[in-house]
Parts: C-alpha cells; structure tokens; sequence
C-alpha cells in the first residue's frame, strides 16, 4: 500500500510500505476513506517531537472501513464503517478506567507516533473495540474526520476543563483550527459572550461567522484593556488557550477574572511565568490536558442531531495520493485561509 | 481601650486608642477575649503590604462578646459570645452569592488591613450578620480561635480546592501552621496517605502527631525521589503548596501525579515558572485562593462533635497586654518551637 | 392605590387598598410597571392554599421602579427600575448561605402568600436588597417579568436539576408555561432531542416553535412505547414533570432510562407511587424543589445577550385595572391559547 | 469439584459438579479461597429470582487464586492472587465507559445468577481484566472478601449518591450488614453524627462500637420524633435506606431534612408512597442504584492503609464443605448474632 512516511527532520514521502496485519487478538485493520493533516503533524516534521523515528507513517486522524478484527474483538465486523480516535484506550488500567485514555499505559496518543498512522491506504488500530467508534447511516463522513481528534481536544481541553456555563464571558487565544473548535463546542453551554483573540484578520473573520460575539485582533490593539473595557473591568471567566506558546499562556493569566479558569490546549515547548505575586489570591484554576476523547460518542450524538456542524473547519480536499500538496496548502495557512484539509482515498 | 498599632515597617506598640463605636446600622462591636498572631502580621511588620498604614491595629482573629450592635443587626445581641471571620462579607455582592466571600465588594480581608483589628480590647465588625458566627455553650474558645482564619484556609484553600479524596495520596509542602491545618482537615476525607515535606524536625514530628503518614525532611534529602519511590513512581494525587516561594511551587509541580491536583495556599511575593513543557499533557489542575470562609459553620459542627481538635495548634498563651513578647515568641518559631499564640485579654 | 383582594375561595376584587409602607429598615417600596398571573395564583383562589387569608393581595411576579428604600438598603435607590424575586430571601440564614433562597428563615415564597404582593399599584419587597434585581437600560421589561418565577423555575428545578448536558434526550411532561420554560432553557445544554408530552395540540404545536424536537399527544398515543421507540429502547436521560399530578410523576418513572434523572417541578397534592421494585436497580435520581431564583443574574445575562427570549411566552396584555378579565383568560388556557399574561400599570 | 447448588424454591444442596472451564479468550478460572454468603442469597432460595433456574451455582463473593486466563487476559496469570467483583465488566459498551458497571451489556449481576457463581471450588470470571482485583501482598484475604459486594454497594449507593460530607448529619435505617457498611464507609467523609435506626438491640450495639454517634431502635421509640429532637428539628442530611420494604422507604422520607438526600441501598419488592404532596417543595434528592464496583480499587487502598478494616463485619467462619451450616447461621442472625460468614476452601 501507498503512506506518507517520516524520514526524519524536514523529510517526508508519499511511497509504498506494506500493508498492515492482525499483531493482538484485540487488534483491527481499517481501509482508510478519508484522513487529515494536524498541527502536530508539522511538529513531527520539525524534528520537535524526537519519540517519532526514521520510517514512520503518519498521521492519527481518519474515517474508514473495517478490514478485518482479531479474535478477541467484539463490537465491530469487516465492513462496518468506523472513526478512528487519535488516542487508543486499552478499557481495562488504571487511566482507563478514570476516563483518562490520554494516559492509557497500552495506548494514549500512539498512532503516527509510536506506531504506524492513518496518512495510507491501511492502518491498524490496537484494542479496537475501545479505540473506534460505529458511523451512523446518515452521518456525513468529512465532517467525522474532525471528530477524531481536532473537536475533542477543543472540547475537552478547553470547554469541559474550563467549566464554561450559560451567561459567561469566554475568551480564547487563538483562531486557529483548535481554537475554533473550542468556539464552537462552547456554544454547547450557551455563553452570553465569547471573545476571540488572534493576529490574523481571516481567521476572525471565520470566528464572527461561527459565533463569536467579539473579536480582538492582538497585532494592533492591547487584548488586556480591550477585554476589561469588555467585562466590566473583570476579566473573563473562562480563559482558553489553543496556541501554546509563554506570550499566550501569560495573556490568559491577565484577562481571568477572579474565580475564573485558564484551561490550556496548547501543545508547549517552554515554561511560562505564572504570576503567583498576582493570582495567588485570585481564586483562580489552571488545567492542562491531553485529550482523552472520552466525549466522542456525545460528540457523535450532538452531529447527527445538527447541534454541531463540524464540517465548517474543512476548507481544502485533495486525493490521498497528492498528500505532499496538501502539507503545502497546511503550512501557508495564512496565506491559503486553510483550516482543515481532507485527503480522500478512493 | 488599649491595643497594638503599627507604626510603619518594623513598629508596632501596645497603646492606649479610642474605643471603637458603630458606625452602619449593620456594624458590631466585640470585646475581645482571646485573639492571636498570624504569619501576615508578620508579612505587614516587614512592610511587605502597604495597604496597610501607620495609626493601623493589627490583628483579624479571634472569640469575644458582642457589646452592641446596629439597627440592621437581626442574629446577634448584647452577650453573645461569637466568633470572629477573618473575611468580611456584605451577603448581597455577586461575589458574596457566589460563595466568595473574599471578594466581597464591601469586605473581604479587611480586619487588621484596611480597618483596624482584633489585636485589641474590642473591635468594630462590619456586616456583623454575615461575618461572625455564634459560639456554642460546650465548646472550646481558645480552639475556635484557630477557625477565625487558619483552618478554614487550610481546609478551602488546601484540601477542598485540591479535592482530597478517600484512597489519595497527598502532599503537603510546609508543616507550620498553616500546613497543619490542611493536615488535620486532609483527614476529613480519608485519604490513604498524607506526606508532610518540610526543613525542620520538630513540624515534622508534630505532623506525625497529627496524622502525616510519612515525613520528608528536605534540607536532608531528596523529596521528589522519594515521592515517587513511595508513590510508585506516579506522584501525589494532590500536592498543596503551604510556604509562598517559587521553589516550593516548582516543587509541587514536579511531584504531582498525571491527572493530580496542585492547590496554593501560600501567599506569594514572586512569580514561579509553570513548566508547561512537560505539564502541557499532564492533566492536572492548579488553584489559587483567597480564603472565603464559607465552610466555618462545617467546621464549627465538627469541633463541637470532637471530629476536628484545633486546639492541638496552640503552644504558647500570654495575657494580650504581653502581645510584644507574643510576637517575639511566633517571629522565632524555631527556636521555640510555637506554632499559634493566643492572647487573652481578661 | 388599587390591587387584586383574595376574599376566599372563589373570591377575589380589584379594589382600594391603603398604599404599602416600609416597615424595616431592610424594605423597599416598588411601583408596579407590569405583573403576571400565575398558576399559583389559580390554586390559591381554589382555596388550595389555605395560609393566603381574606384580605391579601395576590401575585409574586414583576417589574417596576423603586419609589423609597429602608436605612439599611444599600443596592437600590429611588427611580432604579428592578425586576422582583418570586422568593424573598434574607441573604444571612443557613438555606441563603447555601443558596437555598426557597428555604429562607426570614422569607422565601411569600409574596402573595404571606405578605402582599404584585398584583396591586404598589408592593412592599422585603429583604429589597437580596430581593430585586437591577434591570438593564436595553432589556425588554415585559420579557423580564417571566424572570421573576416561571423562567428560574423551569431551568433550576427541571434543567439544572435534570443535569441537562449535551447530546442527552430530555422528555418533558407537560407543555404549559413551566413546562415551556423549561424547553427554552434545556437548550442552554444543547440537549440532543428534546421530546414534548401534553394533551394539548396548540401547546404542542408552540412547542415544537420554541426548540422541542419531537411532540407526543398522549391523549392520543401511547407515550412510553413511543419514547421507546425514540431513545433505541433506553428512555430518557432526562424526564421533567411539569404538571403535578400522580400520572405524570408515574409516567416520568416509567420513561426515565437507567442512570437518568426526575426531575421533578409539579406542585403535588397527592402522593405518588414509587415503583422500586423496578427502580432500585436502575441507578436514577429524583429531586424536588421550590425555585431558590439563584440563576436570576445568570438569566439575565442571557436574556440580555439574546441567549434567551422569554419575551415568546406572553400571549395577551390587559390593562391592570382588567386584571378581572385577565384572570378569565388565563383560566380559559386551552380556548384562548394562553401561555402568559401581561398586566401594565401605566 | 464441590459446589452449593440451587435446585429451586427452598432447595440447595453441596455436591459434585464439573470444573468450570474457559469459554471465551477473556475468562480466567479462579480457585476460590475464601467466600461468603449474601442477603441476596437468602432471596434467590426463596423463589423471589425467578432468573435463578435449577442447577445453578449460588454465590459472587469472593477471594482466591488465578487457575487458568484465556489468550485477551493481559492483566493476570496463572498463580495471581484476586478479588472477586460481584459486578462483571467488560470494559467496552456504553455503560461501562460511563461507569456503569451494573448495566454492563455483557455483564452486570451475573455470578450467581445467569452464570455460575462463587460458592464452589472453582469458579469461571468472564471479563477477568475488568472484573478481578489483584490483592497486595500484605492484605487479608478474609476481609478482602468484603470488598467483593458489600463495602461497595454500601458505599457507592449509600454513601456517595447520599453525599455524605463532613459536618452532616447521617440517618441509616437498617443496621444489618449493609447498613454496618454504610456506617463503615460514610465515616470516610466525617460527617458530624451517625444514627443508627433498627429494631435489633445487638446490631445497635454493634453500630456503636463500628462509630454511630447515636441509635434508635424503632421497635420500642418513635424513630421520627426522635430524629427531629436530635437534629433541632430539620431532620437529616443524608438518610440511607438499608432494608428494601416501603415502611422503612417511607421512614426516610419522614426524616430527610430540606435540602437534604435520600439514597436507597435496599432491594424492594414493592412500591412505596412517595410523599410528593409534602416533599415537590423540599428541595430533596433520591437516588437507586445497583453497586458498580467502580471504587473497587479505591476501597482496596483504605483496606491496605488501615484507614477501614471490614474484617469487623465477620462473625462467623466455616469450611466451605460446611456451607449448608454457614446458611443456618446466616439465616438465624438475630439469634446467633451473625453478621457475614466465611467460608474457607482449603
């Protein structure tokens, strides 16, 4: 079969490699239909995540088609059309068993990392029966693509973690494709205003249609006075952060209101200063997370009921075989207005 | 009447001042039995809070008697004996609906700072409705000092925030006061393990005492290996910070298990670095917190049904005319080996 | 002044009444701009509720402008517009302190009830500053007096009770104007389906305007085969009783699924049975409640935001002086297609 | 090998049936050590579970060592020393990942009733990784025996749906094994008192030296009068209902305070009246459950750090060849003061 393959910094490569087999008895092979690229994938191909080895097929998001399922797989037959989850959860340690299959000791963030992900035509995907989920008849399968990983992360990360509540203030740093799925999973709980802060002018933009109330861009103007002149001089009550550099984490701290809650999505490469001298008496909650994807059948629930339209993020498609252009298209984001692509095996 | 004025950084005096009198129809005022010394009275003498200015009585600790009250004053009378919040709330802000007392828009930690204290023959109690509490007849005034301030802080801001659980391992980073109280109130919920970690031997032995299951002396050793060597290399399910200095911050952060709860009650004067870098993916939470004392009326039920023995806190007791040599004996704790004074003025 | 004057059951006049005076120094005067008529209202002229006397003035809800304050009122001058609390509360006692305004000691439901109420030119509000609420200069007065009970009742004692979360199926029994606020308030949780039971088609047919995705006449149809038939042969995650009798409660047990919740809203007479030989194990939650109007700040951030338009349950407007011809037509519901009735003071 | 089996209303013997063996690659056969017999026992000898057919092993209790695993089995192997859940889970449906072991769609209640159970030599685990415990090393067996039914169902659906928290008054109405349990358990969250309320003098005495504050035997006083004097007449916080018939349902709706929970244990046959004409007002929360064991691990670490000791409960010790005695005993409790038996397979 055809998959792109890491080659070690700045090298990747769209070429043959073998076609996945059965390893566990709990093991599935699923025939990719539709896959995606990640921010997290460019991290990869910076060198910045060294786990991630010379040979390696990337890539942890994807919908497809069961192949086939080892003996002791239970839920799912060949055939059945499946959303595959960034995170593989065993069911049965520890983690598991709290909910937190980010830090499941056989599984957590595995695919396209430390084994073989869902940029090809096959993948296969350990303990199957808790790591997929079944694709309803009517279910637009693009739309699903985002909800392996991209809407999950912004919901669990940044609306779950950060307690957002009907009548709240909400402000998020960053109009990325995290941050935008954090806006639009936190309209789930109905908040009276929700912010968005970025540098860039289309990404607003984006933001206004998906319903933010305000938009501030932080290139020409100050984020801090523009959100107390905004809330009454407060600060807002759930502040989300989905960049993930010290800048962005330390406005989040300046516009919390007291008893307010800074979630963090964003993937870190260097400490922050967390203004103790300031926050100490402030009431105020941090929460970082990895995501757990514990949500995803609600998820699946709220799409096929409409309540979520998820397919709003997809702005690029292209066949799995020109996987190379649509990194290019990923990477100029600023200039291609690109959120999420969609490769499509056919 | 008499009571002790600071004078500026570094002076303070026992001297004659005019008898407070009611100024709103909400206000009382208490004569002072018993009253203490905490560790910001010793921060505002260091002149490390400039709110607080010359002609100030210091002190918001203490049981007296209500010697009169104002027009709008409905739960106390003449004779009442009661105990006095070291946080005022009005009962009608947003914040005080909120439970958060402690930012109270016309009270909070006003006593001793922005008004004058208990370190006094009587005081003047605003919001006397909503900010004192009444003394039952069989109970310990002497122990009820200690839920003026210090328990109530251990308990919210160390135990509830860092939601201590039945079968958790907890650790708590400083062993005086203030670390022994979220000990003692740990022990509300059970957990399976509380390990104190501190630089002097004698907290470390009064923590065995009042329950610390194990003790680490970290001027001596190495205190993250041994968490994690007594934790089975997972960390502390709930880590609470009872010092106020970036090191023990940091510290807390390195010992916290995935998934695992920092909780801040130190006061601190400095920022700390939150390594993001390797928490981005942990799980965990961080809460600040003024104290609300919205769980005094819990903590009277349970020293009155002898589940809580404060009065385990109290080493030294002086006449309050002595309150010089009182603060002498709390500025050296070490040598004396104190943990709370108490002040009784007859 | 004028107001409505119970004379017993059956028994009521709009006649002069002596202007209402302040009497402690915690009261406000309100002159009523507009009122409501509640179905509270209906059962107390039943004689259902025998503590209302001969000689009280009906009604709890409304909005209006402050004409004179006690001493100790410091939230509210002369001329604020304000919206009135159905619950009084105290804002000092044990319930208020746990948010259990409904319990308060020196107040919950008593307007109209214990003390003289809204239906009149003027009302003395107790407690004023715990009591009212400030009403924004852009906010619809008409809308808002469905904030005063009708509006909390239904999200706090169905919704927020019913633990309404995203993707959930909700089934409300009973589509009368509680009911329906309750429909418009589950929506703050993005419920995935939101199923109407009633035996009223014009209800129903409102219902399915106001949000609800499926209707059920169960005059018509058998109503727990077809909730089966919708949830997949589980039930409901959530059933709200909004009607108050013996059948509806029974049905609500009937449709709940396991690990669902009652919640209940219906004011009772009668006992209902508990059917545990099949409930015991199903892991289900019950609750009751009178509305504590704990989320009236948060209601109105909504409404403000347009979040929330209560404004869509009021069906006719009538002159107070009608208030006669008002009651006729909430009492005839079914031929006028009444929800709401607005009554203007002008 | 040996087993007690049901042959119908009334009728069981101990006799000769075949070693279980593997069925699925997710079972583990388990030699049982230690055993115990449950109320639910006593049940299904008399006709009342009707599911429970002829030929049927009894028993879900239980400790002993690993015999054989099948191929998925990833967390046991041959000479494992386990605990026996009385839930089994298999880790992957709906339920489960919600924590709801009980409606597991592969498992739930079934040792003992859809399969064969406990109370034999050797006994086959369906779901061995979701379903068994490994024991420490220096746990005790006899009182791990405990934690296979009784500790959790009292815990999870009596104290934890009762929410128990510290300060609270606690009424358990039944002081029998589950009922003792409760007591054990609901001390994990130091609420203020414990009222024991039962009709057997010794069990209240046994209550006493296990914690209670306070009993009631309800036999001789008025259980409702005197719960009202010792709580100044608000009634409990949290009332446990540990006995399943509608009198003593009923009791605890007499009991509970405003704001307050009800939280049944107990296995009912019959309806009960459910108070709504008093209670819609309340402000009351009931709960039901079937255990989930979800505490399981929870439980086990309080067991190995001394914090509970539920070997208390254990009054009786038989070889298990002696199983029909051990019923005897069980069945007469009030005369032999029997709380839980051990059977010992040597």
């Amino acid at each position: 079969m055809k998959a792109l393959v890491y080659h070690g910094p700045g090298k990747k490569n769209w070429e043959e490699m073998p076609k996945p087999t059965l390893i566990k008895p709990t093991d599935a092979i699923v025939k990719i239909n539709k896959t995606t690229i990640c921010g997290t994938d460019l991290h990869i191909l910076k060198g910045d995540v060294p786990e991630v080895t010379d040979g390696r097929i990337l890539g942890h998001e994807g919908v497809g088609v069961i192949e086939e399922v080892g003996t002791a797989v239970t839920g799912f037959k060949k055939g059945d059309r499946v959303l595959i989850s960034c995170i593989t959860s065993c069911g049965k340690c520890e983690y598991c068993k709290k909910g937190m299959y980010s830090h499941c000791e056989d599984g957590g963030w595995i695919l396209g990392h430390l084994i073989d992900g869902t940029q090809a035509e096959y993948v296969r995907i350990p303990h199957a029966d808790n790591s997929l989920y079944h694709i309803p008849d009517n279910a637009n399968e693009e739309a699903l693509v985002m909800l392996s990983d991209i809407l999950p992360t912004g919901f669990e990360c940044g609306v779950l973690n950060g307690q957002v509540k009907p009548g709240d203030t909400v402000a998020i740093v960053g109009a990325g494709p995290i941050g935008l799925a954090a806006l639009l999973t936190a309209q789930f709980y109905t908040p009276a205003e929700i912010i968005m802060i970025d540098q860039d002018d289309n990404r607003l933009a984006v933001s206004r249609q998906f319903g933010a109330t305000q938009t501030i861009n932080n290139r020409n103007e100050d984020a801090i006075k523009r959100i107390y002149q905004l809330t009454g001089n407060k600060g807002a009550d759930v502040v989300i952060e989905a960049v993930g550099v010290p800048a962005t984490f330390e406005l989040c701290e300046s516009i919390v209101s007291p008893g307010g809650h800074i979630a963090n999505i964003g993937v870190h490469g260097k400490s922050a200063s967390l203004h103790l001298e300031k926050l100490w008496s402030h009431n105020i909650t941090i929460t970082t997370r990895l995501v757990d994807t514990v949500t995803t059948p609600m998820l699946l629930k709220t799409v096929c009921s409409h309540k979520l339209e998820p397919g709003k993020l997809i702005t690029h498609r292209f066949p799995i075989a020109n996987v190379l252009q649509a990194y290019d298209t990923f990477q100029h984001a600023d200039v291609e207005k690109t959120l999420k692509v969609i490769l499509v095996n056919e």
